[in-house]
């Protein structure tokens, strides 16, 4: 089959013909794969930023959002059958640890990230994975559509899930980045809750997006915006900011905007936050980090999609094309998502 | 009536006659001094640490954890009489704001806190404060047995409260600084929980006092202490850490001691924490702030305390002994709590 | 003043003039009632089924759903100004017990129910209430376009705010019985989550009504109903059913609805319901009580109309036309609510 | 192997040869039984109740709670090894659909139930169960000891665990029936809780092990035993009451010894509930149905008795005993659980 080949760290990586997966474990499946997103990590692994950490065996094949078809299923799948859509949990859990017992998926003791960690990815004809990871698709969805909720999708509802309980009516919640996890970020804010939403970006294009999604307030991020939002809110800063940037003072920014009482959470990274602990306490104020989401997160997410209250912009590319497609997410050519079709 | 005065910073206090307090407002209560706690901040004041953030007019009376007996109530005061014991919130609020409203009364936008803002606190043998601020005592409680608990003891329950749901059998628990607020923080933990506490402390006196207090795993504080945490836990790090302490660097061990989905409690301050986005993301991790309590809280834990679950160690001096306990407590000389009698 | 007095229960209620209200306590306010909204409870009143349980003097002022003006305040009210737009909470609350203190105002122990239990309510020129009764409005509403927030808005917010943790995307909720309650119940649930609603209601305007704000599916009450919801939700149940009817027979439809794991909020009443144990414990079902709501919700419901997230459909009438409003709501021809403008 | 079959309903169960059991599924293991509880569902099950429901093909063997050493393990087994100390969840899962991907283990709909559905249970010399069933024991643990954990230990605990919110120190809580599972929920919430414990039982032997492990009031259920509550509770009623027996009319009396703002937890079964439903809204009171608990949740218990929090008083009897057993049982000859011993 043919796949999306990184060979050498800091050199494009290249499409070629290599062998079709098999199964393996009585869990194991193979999926077609429908579609298959470009991530900015997947440029951080060209680029080496996660050799260290992952540390896979060259050449591996990359893409860690995934949506297809199943192909072929293990002798002890029973949730799946051959010819099912699915989108693609990214980290497949054993099922069996603590974790996983409780519904804990991302906290799995054995588990990996095709793609990512030492095994291959989605950006080919064919991925192995396993049935624990497979969330079915209403049959007339179009995989290609939907598979980049599978990672910056997911990651963006699992945190405003998880903020639900601090944004009533009357709360603000800022958004800060409005790439392709805020967009969804906001969405999901608009589809789950009444709070006033206020978009923070560096970029007037991506502002005008959320706008169109359902941002209440828009700030250009240009220096003053931290004052900005203190003046959205009165004084009192935001009750829940979800900080998809993380890097470079963003994550200072982020911390100066939460109110008292009220917690930044960390999506994005590559930063360093430094706060005196005088001010988690005289203000109450927490920092709560926050990694992709669970199964039942993403069947929750597929059903915002198949109802239609959140969707993606995607930008379609051919599987050989992906070169094309690294160099155009790397020089800001993307508007939403690229994705590769096979 | 006799009164502990602060005439200058970084001068003693003095013990003077000063004019008994008179209602004021339809909810003033005035309360009759049974006990009033000394504690590390009322230090702070005298060396001019708050003095930026609080600024009173000199001199005026310290004393911000109390219990008597009310003596005269306000015309709007319907939950109390004269006669009732009672221990005192150290920050009356104002009951109308939206905060108040919540039971959220640390928010309270009108709050203030006698013996540290600008207002005559409880080291006296009157007390002006505020219905609100009351809490019954049952009749045959010694008011100076308990009034600590009304500052240093409602803070460390306030925490350990709110980390319940995170601390089911199974769990790691740490204290680290077992003073005043950590020993109360270890019995509300054995009372409310069967997590493993482990304590964490500089001084082998204070894990005596631990062990005999409910702590499972003592651990001095002696530059090997994040790994020895780490041991106890199998590698996985702690659940919660209560970091009673958040200064010179006890901040940042309590940070390493943070498992994967753990939380680091920050109650104490002084310190700055530092820590890459990118560890709050990969492991889950959260900071969360905390400060005194709720009313709420402060009847249970006087429930807490009339049942024998939690127990101050109190060394009792007259009121005109005052700077003799203040030097006492600096040179490290109290065995658990200085408490004024008048 | 004009006012619409109870002299004689199961004759209708007169107009009349009677002395203005006077302030009393620190707390009190008077309110210039801008619109007081007719409900049925107040036809229950009037037909003495609420005699015993409250008792009231004859003759007495009915109304417990009220907008206005502040037009007087007492020496304590620290939170109000004349001339602020309102909206009273139906229960004024004493600020001082321990249910108050946790934010839990409908269970004050010193409670009352003005235009219910002995005190005149708001059908009238003037209002004698609490300050902790008032919500402030945003200067340009029109307090008679909120009254009936007061009370029905009010139960309905309520309930559907305490069951969002039930319903993430994918769940069911049926709301029965469109009417007053119902209709704010299904704007709330379309406002504040992306649950699939069904409207079960015994009149087709009534379900009309429903698909115009928000309801998925539209079931009539016709015998059949419960099988209807039984395939909708594909066997399974609702996950919660929201009982505004809870009388009649509808209180054992709504507990047939409630699928495993599901709960059954009651709302209504009425009724008796009644259910083997072991449906219980096999399904795991639950049935939840539900009582009007706190000051805070008041607020955040206020914040939903001042968005437009939820309107009411409202059909005014002079005060002094308050008889031709009882019949009409009685023989059915009030569209929406009836409100009373002095 | 040997194993206790059931040949008729209504005809005592006899011990007898049958082939051992064999490996099917990739998941599957066979535990060798070190011990198996005997409960009270047995007899249930002999006398034909459960016939209807389950309808097992018989002859069958009985016994749902279950304890041993791993014996023999599936190809896809790698959280167990051959020599394993296991306890038994009653119901296995598969650990594919959307309830177990939620760690909601209870509500999997694949699940089954050895020894109470068509599948062999565990008074035999080996049970076949999934991997997924068993929970690790320390290596010392003998599996007879915390066998009849497994049902009604996990039920009584997962109660009691689900109810820690409610039980702040200050509530009460109620247990009805102070036998086999009873007897762990007192002793759960004396490890997890501060609660005040009211002990109910008809009979005073039960009342005294109640004493015994940490009941602070004893209540003998002679019919005035719903007053005695009221008055314990200052005329409140409690928060939370665990009914533990639910029929006979002990359902109705806990409902009545539920007091405003608190909850029912129906854990028994058998009887019928009756209330009225403005009994739910005006006090806001609700009924919770509760059905044995989660993997997780039996880990967590394992924990408890390792630290000596909850233990079972068991007496023992050989596995070709279990006609006595049963009969002791049935005549109340048994104090605490009986165990059957292959």
């Amino acid at each position: 089959m043919k796949a999306v080949r990184l060979h050498d760290y800091r050199k494009p990586p290249t499409v070629e013909e290599i062998p079709d997966p098999v199964l393996s474990g009585p869990l194991d499946v193979i999926v077609r794969i429908g579609g298959a997103g470009v991530c900015r990590t997947d440029l951080h692994i060209v680029e080496g930023q996660w050799e260290k950490a992952m540390d896979p065996t060259l050449p591996y094949t990359l893409g860690h959002e995934n949506a297809g078809w199943i192909e072929e299923i293990g002798a002890g799948v029973t949730n799946l059958a051959v010819g099912d859509a699915v989108i693609v949990h990214p980290q497949p859990s054993c099922g069996l640890c603590f974790s996983c017992r409780s519904g804990d998926d991302m906290r799995c003791e054995n588990a990996f990230f095709p793609g990512v960690s030492d095994h291959d990815g989605g950006m080919a004809e064919y991925l192995l994975t396993s049935a624990r990871a497979c969330v079915k698709l209403r049959p007339d969805t179009d995989p290609a559509e939907v598979a980049a909720l599978a990672d910056a999708g997911l990651t963006a509802y699992h945190a405003v899930r998880k903020a639900i309980p601090l944004l009533p009516p009357g709360t603000t919640a800022v958004v800060q980045g409005v790439g392709g996890l805020g967009h969804i970020g906001i969405q999901a804010l608009a589809a789950l809750t009444a709070t006033t939403i206020v978009a923070v970006d560096t970029n007037p294009a991506a502002l005008d997006l959320a706008k169109s999604i359902g941002a209440n307030h828009l700030v250009l991020a240009d220096g003053s915006h931290v004052d900005h939002v203190t003046a959205i809110t009165e004084g009192r800063g935001a009750d829940v900011v979800f900080d998809f940037v993380a890097e470079g003072g963003a994550e200072q920014d982020a911390w100066a905007m939460t109110g008292n009482g009220g917690s930044h959470y960390v999506i994005g990274y590559g930063g360093e936050l430094r706060a005196p602990t005088a001010e988690f306490v005289l203000g109450q104020r927490n920092v709560v980090g926050n990694s992709v989401g669970t199964h039942r997160e993403l069947v929750e997410l597929m059903e915002l999609a198949h109802t239609g209250r959140i969707a993606l912009h995607n930008q379609r590319y051919p599987l050989e094309a992906a070169a094309q497609a690294f160099d155009d997410l790397a020089n800001e050519r993307v508007r939403g998502r690229a994705v590769l079709v096979p």
